[in-house]
């Protein structure tokens, strides 16, 4: 077993070869990377099955158990994955920008790769892949700390990548999985200062917390949405019954998912019974404040504050009728995580008020919370998404993972 | 007294109007701020006068002294950086890029104020100011919180801002400054997730550790600098001897200040004499490798390992003869704090690889490190310097006070 340190000294070592590489070195260790995987996906399986049968032991839920599973199909994913990786734009080299100053230097902004980057997340394999992909393509080593449940596929997983890597005569120790997983070593790399260039954790509420907790380290938050719905007086009600429906329904375990509906007074008698009908098919359980109640009658429970700062992940919403598009904001201010925000009106200034008032990463008019992702966004992947404003705030593609540097030309200049 | 929480909830009101404000507002607070300042110059030289008088009392050092001085001359200049933080441009409101995606979204990414920002400083009362204006040119509220040392001027500066935000009907609660000085309550400063968005230590080394260490809210880490000039084989020596007493003695108190020098072996017998006969004048104490010793002579003492890793801030240097630009950049990168790195040459090759392997905010070729700053980098002013690679690196202007949101124009769309 490589303990913590040795990966940290050796990710170090490797992050400097890394750096170096061209785009299409890079995108030749990708490319090994994919076809390495499916032409050992009888292992991947192998080991996975292992995983899965020691969940099974261990209680694991239904959920958690599918997102641990890998198959053909999904080993077949994961390896279009890193083809994906390949063919994006490398964001590394770029100039932002170069120019004179009054002293006679030439001083430019140069993107450079972050360096080392830790990755601490649960029991999902294929995010072990995806993360060193990504990493890689960044030109950055990483250090990988994914759930236990599934360290025998990911275990599996990184050896095959760093075999793929060392086979191209890439460096291997640009892809390293922590092989110790008791929380002490997870709280350590979360305190490895000089090693670790910033930490990612990604899953759910109470990971990402652990991490922002304990970790000395420079951390992207990311994650939590407790998302709302404003459906404004002017809104047309047709549009807002299918923007929540779909915010809310269409995949409920995704942090960009609904989880709260506010109601504009004037409109809240004639929407409400459209959204509870919208709602319904899904069984979704309304939470609601007391004139929701009055409206919809018994099927509504009432909301608490609890409610409204809840992310349910679940078949619930928060319902909360407002008199004023300032309560609406008011309220989201107060209770959201900075995720993603919408409203749904035909008032031109109501929309402006609300892109420049709601303070969270995207704020939509007409149009679902569900597209606050990489893809939908144009990045062509995605590391997750920050909910912090410092670094990168929303969904984070190849750009997010990398730092810069200024480059500076004299001849000779002193102060 | 304001306690620290009632403060943190101040300014997170404060926050929304802040950012609501447009330039003219904010330069209108800003002008009034200067004015204010120089018509209470009285006032604050008699506060200051108290902390002078208790400073001498507990045996505060001349250095420390001096930086916590203020009279007329000095709050004159203070009241001309206010004016001139008013003079940039205003970073809020830029939209980076705007595009249509495949789904028929508009989603634009808009320069938006950071919210709360947090400053801990040293006893420098023109800190106060300093980072006031910054943060409330930048649309941000600020949380400052300055050396005790310090304290009855920094306390009197800040009410005299807060009165002048007041009279011109702005929120006096975007400037705060942290009323109980003791150690306890920076602490708790440091951890007021969901109040902070960031906090930038600005000061010494220890200063910064703490907050590295102790914060669990996001930190940009600013400042230490261990900058070496590497002395390539093919430099123009005598604008190499000009580099280092410009880099090592203009002002030795500084983080772009150099604090070790490295030299080819091929060119160590001509240089080092030079080197040696450019820091006679300011008596700079030499920490040599055995080579060095051997081609100087006994005013070298021999250079420890923790000299090759120390910010000296004193007329003192450690030097080294590498035998290879390997062996610099290798060095560099081991012994470096990320600040700001220079290589003379004549070659080339050289210079690129410096440029593109050295792993610091500034890579120089041909200039002095003293260069460092965000004045002379262009960007009108500075908050500090930022030696980690997540959000801002190198020099902070008013842009690293700022985040981004996503704006996203939809006619309905779901997914």
């Amino acid at each position: 077993m490589r303990e913590l340190m040795q990966i940290a000294h050796d990710a170090n070592q490797a992050k400097r070869e890394t750096a170096k590489l061209g785009t299409n070195d890079k995108n030749r260790g990708l490319l090994a990377i994919a076809d390495a995987l499916e032409r050992h996906a009888d292992e991947i399986i192998a080991a996975n099955r292992e995983d899965l049968t020691n969940g099974r032991e261990n209680g694991l839920g239904d959920g958690l158990l599918d997102r641990l599973m890998l198959d053909a199909k999904r080993i077949a994913d994961i390896a279009a994955g890193c083809r994906q990786v390949a063919s994006l734009p490398d964001p590394v080299g770029e100039t932002l920008w170069m120019r004179k100053t009054p002293s006679g230097l030439t001083i430019g902004q140069r993107r450079v790769p972050m360096g080392v980057i830790g990755i601490i997340y649960e029991a999902r394999p294929n995010v072990t892949v995806d993360a060193a992909a990504l990493c890689f393509k960044a030109g950055s080593a990483c250090i990988l700390r994914g759930g236990k449940e599934a360290f025998r596929s990911s275990m599996c997983l990184t050896r095959i990548m760093r075999g793929a890597l060392a086979a191209e005569k890439l460096p291997e120790n640009a892809i390293n999985l922590v092989e110790d997983t008791s929380r002490e070593t997870a709280n350590q790399m979360m305190r490895l200062n000089g090693y670790l260039d910033v930490l990612i954790p990604r899953g759910g509420a109470g990971l990402i917390q652990a991490v922002v907790q304990n970790a000395t380290v420079p951390v992207i938050e990311t994650g939590t949405g407790n998302c709302h719905i404003y459906v404004d007086r002017s809104a047309d009600l047709e549009m807002a019954k299918n923007i929540l429906v779909n915010a809310k329904c269409q995949r409920i375990s995704v942090c960009n998912a609904a989880e709260s509906l506010l109601v504009h007074a004037d409109v809240a008698e004639a929407f409400l019974p459209m959204a509870a009908q919208g709602l319904a098919p899904d069984g979704v359980k309304l939470h609601g404040c007391p004139r929701t109640q009055a409206i919809l009658g018994g099927a509504v429970v009432p909301a608490t504050d609890e409610d409204y700062g809840k992310e349910y992940l679940a078949y619930e919403i928060s319902v909360k009728v407002v008199d004023s598009l300032d309560e609406a904001i008011g309220h989201i201010n107060r209770y959201n995580t900075g995720h993603s925000e919408c409203i749904v009106t035909r008032d031109y200034a109501a929309s402006q008020r609300f892109l420049d008032e709601v303070d969270a990463a995207a704020v939509y008019v007409n149009a679902s919370t569900r597209f606050t992702d990489g893809f939908e966004f144009g990045f062509g992947a995605e590391i997750g998404i920050s909910t912090q404003k410092l670094h990168a705030r929303g969904p984070m593609g190849l750009t997010a993972l990398t730092s810069t540097k200024y480059v500076i030309y004299g001849n000779g200049q002193v102060r």
